[in-house]
Formats: structure tokens, C-alpha cells, sequence
């Protein structure tokens, strides 16, 4: 059976938890019997909360778009299934590195939220990635809405593939079938997906450059700099 | 909590009851507290057939479908919530009423239908706020079939958000999350989402000029003038 | 009552089906009151498996995805429904013409999978169809994990339209409504469909190139060849 490596990821999403997420891809890639990278959560109820508040608020954080993106985007490209093992709070980007998984096997306890709105932001990078895997309108309800969606109703919308608290069954499963693929035809099926919908070049670039002013806005500023001092946050105003 | 407007809608789409919905969103927009326009039917078991056909039949109506392209068009840029409270019967236009609000909730009672193509018409206009709602193969089956959608079929699909026979509470729901978000945003998310699909100025024509070109149709005009005259239905010949 | 012709077609794809099935459009076409076509399997417990593996070993059929792509195109403007009765097994492009088709009706027992990446390929002609049938996400999964899925999980992600062991009754109504029909209304309603979404001229370019590509690869060839004599799928290897 292919080899299954595993990342528990930190629960805030900055420079330094996207580093080590692409290390853990290296070392996928580098593994030639490797078939599947599992991210998990670190096991106290929160798979990813999304941008680490604090460091957006102490540091310019508007170009951090790009890299987001492109660590999303490498997980529509890498030639290795990348499963998302949800156990808990999934919030902001947290959903969209669900969402850009291969696939995303949740808790009962799990939660998905898109909170944005409520900071003044949108998820950006999250939702090119979140409307290829649920469709347009799920991605919408969750914007607008703010409110979280449950792993059962979630599985109804295909947001999450399979409810499981432990699903190590099902990974084994997968890495049973994926022991028969070639790495190329991964790699190649990755590929053709992409030209199929959406993930183009002027997406990218319209999701990295709306991410930037709003994250460059006084009211958003403002709203980080509360957070950071006050714990404050601002639905709580 | 916001300030929530309502308009009760006409059963049947014309140039006054577009005018009657464009007019209740300029006051939406010119209420600062308000987030949310709900469009409700008169309570006689409609939420809104579609087109006027007697209005039909007298006018050259074919140039109404900018007209009414444009007012749903109007519910994806708006800052304010358009909500759809469904409570019996919508068709055609009425539909497209529904699938361009942001948020659907509708009776037990309540069925969705496009029967467009049993008049030698389509639903052109309604189409792509359908397809982003629900999919390409649900509208395409609607369309084919002609036959009607139950609510809770509907909310199947995602043409429902929910199956509500009184949708007060949810609608107050909604509205104490809205009243946390910023006016702007909501603008800055319906801009950002109309970026990501289907919504292009392309469709947009395409959906205008077929509109036209069959409403000009002599096999339509006919079926149009008969049904001002005897009130006979197509299906029933 | 419109007329509904039948054909049984092949359990694999190779030109002769392929001719087959335009032979039989060609009929319905030339049938003035036909306004369905059911495509439906042999009574074996299979409705079509995709390629046919010997025909592929024997020959070049690297130039096959054109035809295909062609045949599944052609459903997509023909004046008539097209209607898949599956019951049993479809795989591969078997998938292809019961995604492509207008309704898919399928009996309890049948199952749909793609298969394709277990050879080192991908089902490049049945995507575009079978994404604009159930969406992105589950077009993606079924490619990837190369599990197969039964009737009732289809219904639930739209890829079967009805699970029923006798669709005679779902057709016979299907066939009623259809009567009302004009014919040129189909045929407008479907070319209105194709500019909504998905299947561009470059989709088909890429489709097409992409089969005759992999078909090429010396790994499939191989694999191809190992069937053709032994019998053996790559997934016993």
C-alpha cells in the first residue's frame, strides 16, 4: 500500500504555517511511493480558524494573498491526493484549505464558517477554490450568511465527502486505490481539471488583488488593531 | 437589529411591477439601517406566475427582456439582502424572481415552474441567475421537462434555502447577522461573486437577443393572441 | 402521443456503436411526431462499460476521442430527448452517454464509475458533459478515487435523474409532456444551454487532444496490450 504522510497544520494560517505546509508537500513529492499528504488538526477541536489575527494586525498582511493562493493552488496541482481530516472549528481559511483538498473527511463535531464579512473582508482566495468543490450558491449562502455549516449538512452540499470521527478506514481505503495509479496521471488529471472550470489565471489575480484592499482599508485595519489589542471581536461590538 | 422592507409583488411580470420592485430598492437603498428587501406574493396562494400574457399579447413585448434582465441583475449588485418569501406558485419570470434573490425561503406549499417551453418561449432571462443558483443540470431539467419543483424538492437542489411556512424567525435571523456588516461590504462581495461566474455582459446579451428573436416568433405571437382571447393555455390544445 | 424509439446499444464503445447510436438519432430525427430517443443496455446487467479495450489494443484509436466527443455533442443539439435507461453497469464512456444524455433514468442494481486513471488515462471526452451534469466537485471524485457509485447516490448528486427498475411509466409521462413540444423549440433550447456554460469549442480541443495523447503513452499501450492478450486489468496487476 502507498505510503500516507501526515501534517497536523496550526490552527491560525501566517507565513510560517503555510511554510510548513509546502514542506510537507516537498516531502510528499519526494517520497515516490507517497500517494496521500493527510492534514490534520491538532486535535483540540479546531482544524484552522484561517489568517492568524494578531499577525495581520501587527504587520501589513495585504500581500499575504498570493502566497495563500498559491498554496491552495498547489494542492490542484501536486501529483499526491491531499486529504483534509476535519475534526473540529474550520473557519475563513481554514475552509479553503479544506475546500481546495482532494478530499475532506469530517467529525460530527466539525464546523465550517465563512466570517469575513463581519471584519469587512471577503474570503478571496477561499472561494474560487470553495465554488469549483460546492457550486456557486453554497459558496454565496456561506459569504453572505456568516453563519457555519455543520459537517452533516455540509456532506449534503459536497463540502465535506464523507462524515467520519475516525476515518482511517476511509484513508486506507483511498490509499488502497491510489497505490494502482501512476504518480504522472495524478499529476495529469490535476491538470486537466484546471482547464475544465474556473481556477484561470484572471481568477488568481482578481482574488489576490480584492484581498489586498480589503485588507488595506481603515475599518479593516481598525478592526484587526481592536483584535489585537482588545481580543475584541468585532461581532461582539 | 436592521431595518427590514417589504414589497408585495404583482402576480404577473410587466412594466409597472418591474417599476414597483426597482421603486422598493431605491427606498431599501436610501434606508441606511436597512439590510434586508423581502418581495412576498399578494397571499392568494402566488408568488408570481411570470410574464403578463394578456400584456403580452397586446405589446410587442420583446424588447422586455433587458428590462427584466436588468432588475434581477439589480439584485446581485444592490447593498441590501433580496429575500424571496415563496408561498405558492412561481413560474417563469416568477422564478427568476426567486433565483436572483440571495436568500429563498418558501411555504410547504409552494412550486416552482418553467413552462416557457410549452409556448415556443425559454426562460432566457432567468437562466443564468438559475444555473448560478442551482446548477446547470437542474435548470436544463426544469426547462425540458416544463414540470413543477415542490418546495422541498427545491431546497434539494439549493433553489430553497429553506422550506419555511412562516419564515419570520429566519428572516430576523438573518437580519441580526446583517446588521453587523457594513453596507460596503455587501456591495464589494455581490461585485466580487458576479467576477467569478456566469454573470458576464456576454450572457447577458445572449439572453436578451434570444428573448427577443422568440417572443418576435410567429408561432408565439399566435399562441399569445389566443390565450387574450379564450384564455387557453397552450397545453390545453 | 409522441412516438419514443428505442436502440439497445453496445456493451463497449468502438465505431461500429458509435455509428449505431447516430443511426439512431438519425431516425428519431426523421420522425416527424418522435420526440424521444431511449438509449438502453443489452438486458445483461450492463449498460455500456466505455471503450472497447480489444478494438483499442488492436488498433491506433488515439483518434477515437474526436468521434466520441462527437457522438456525445451531437445529444447535446439533437431535436429530441434523449433519454439513458441504465440498468446495470456503465463505466468509462458508458458514463459519457448517459451524462450527456437529457434524462438518465437507472434501475436499483446499477452503478457508474470511471475507471480510466487505473490505465493511465482520463475519461476526457465524458468530463465536460459530466460536469455540467452534477458539478465540478463529483465529476472530480469519481475520476480520482475510481470508486463506483450506485443509482441512488447518483440521484442524490443528479447524475441519475429517477431510480427506477421500470422507467416505463417516468417515460411514458416524460413522452406526454414532450408531445407539446415543438420540435425547433428543443433544438433552440439546447443551443441556448450549450452558450451557458462549459462546452466552448476550446473544451473540445482540449478534450480531444488530451485523449489522443495519453492514449499514445507507451504505459497505456502497454497496459492495453496486456489486456488484449491475458485478460488482465492494471487494477490486478
Amino acid at each position: 500500500m502507498a505510503t500516507t504522510l501526515r501534517l497536523k497544520i496550526r490552527g491560525t494560517i501566517d507565513a510560517a504555517a503555510i511554510a510548513e505546509i509546502h514542506g510537507a508537500l516537498d516531502e510528499a513529492e519526494a517520497t515516490p511511493d507517497c500517494r496521500i499528504l493527510v492534514l490534520e488538526g491538532g486535535g483540540d477541536g479546531v482544524f484552522c480558524t484561517g489568517l492568524n489575527l494578531e499577525g495581520a494586525a501587527a504587520d501589513d498582511a495585504s500581500d499575504g494573498g498570493a502566497t495563500f493562493y498559491g498554496l491552495l493552488e498547489r494542492f490542484t496541482t501536486t501529483p499526491r491526493a491531499v486529504v483534509a481530516q476535519v475534526d473540529g472549528r474550520a473557519a475563513g481559511g481554514g475552509v479553503g484549505l479544506a475546500a481546495a483538498s482532494d478530499f475532506v473527511y469530517a467529525s460530527e463535531r466539525s464546523a465550517f464558517s465563512l466570517p469575513e464579512a463581519l471584519w469587512g473582508l471577503l474570503p478571496c482566495c477561499v472561494l474560487p477554490f470553495l465554488i469549483r468543490r460546492v457550486g456557486f450558491q453554497k459558496a454565496y449562502t456561506m459569504t453572505f450568511s456568516t453563519q457555519p455549516v455543520s459537517a452533516s449538512e455540509g456532506e449534503r452540499f459536497n463540502l465535506v465527502d464523507a462524515v467520519a470521527d475516525d476515518p482511517r478506514a476511509l484513508i486506507n481505503r483511498l490509499a488502497y486505490r491510489l497505490t494502482k495509479l501512476d504518480e504522472s496521471i495524478i499529476a495529469d488529471m490535476k491538470q486537466y481539471f484546471r482547464k475544465m472550470w474556473i481556477l484561470s489565471d484572471e481568477v488568481e489575480e482578481t482574488a489576490v488583488k480584492e484581498f489586498s484592499r480589503l485588507m488595506s482599508t481603515p475599518a479593516v485595519r481598525q478592526r484587526l488593531a481592536d483584535y489585537a489589542t482588545e481580543k475584541r471581536f468585532p461581532w461582539e461590538r
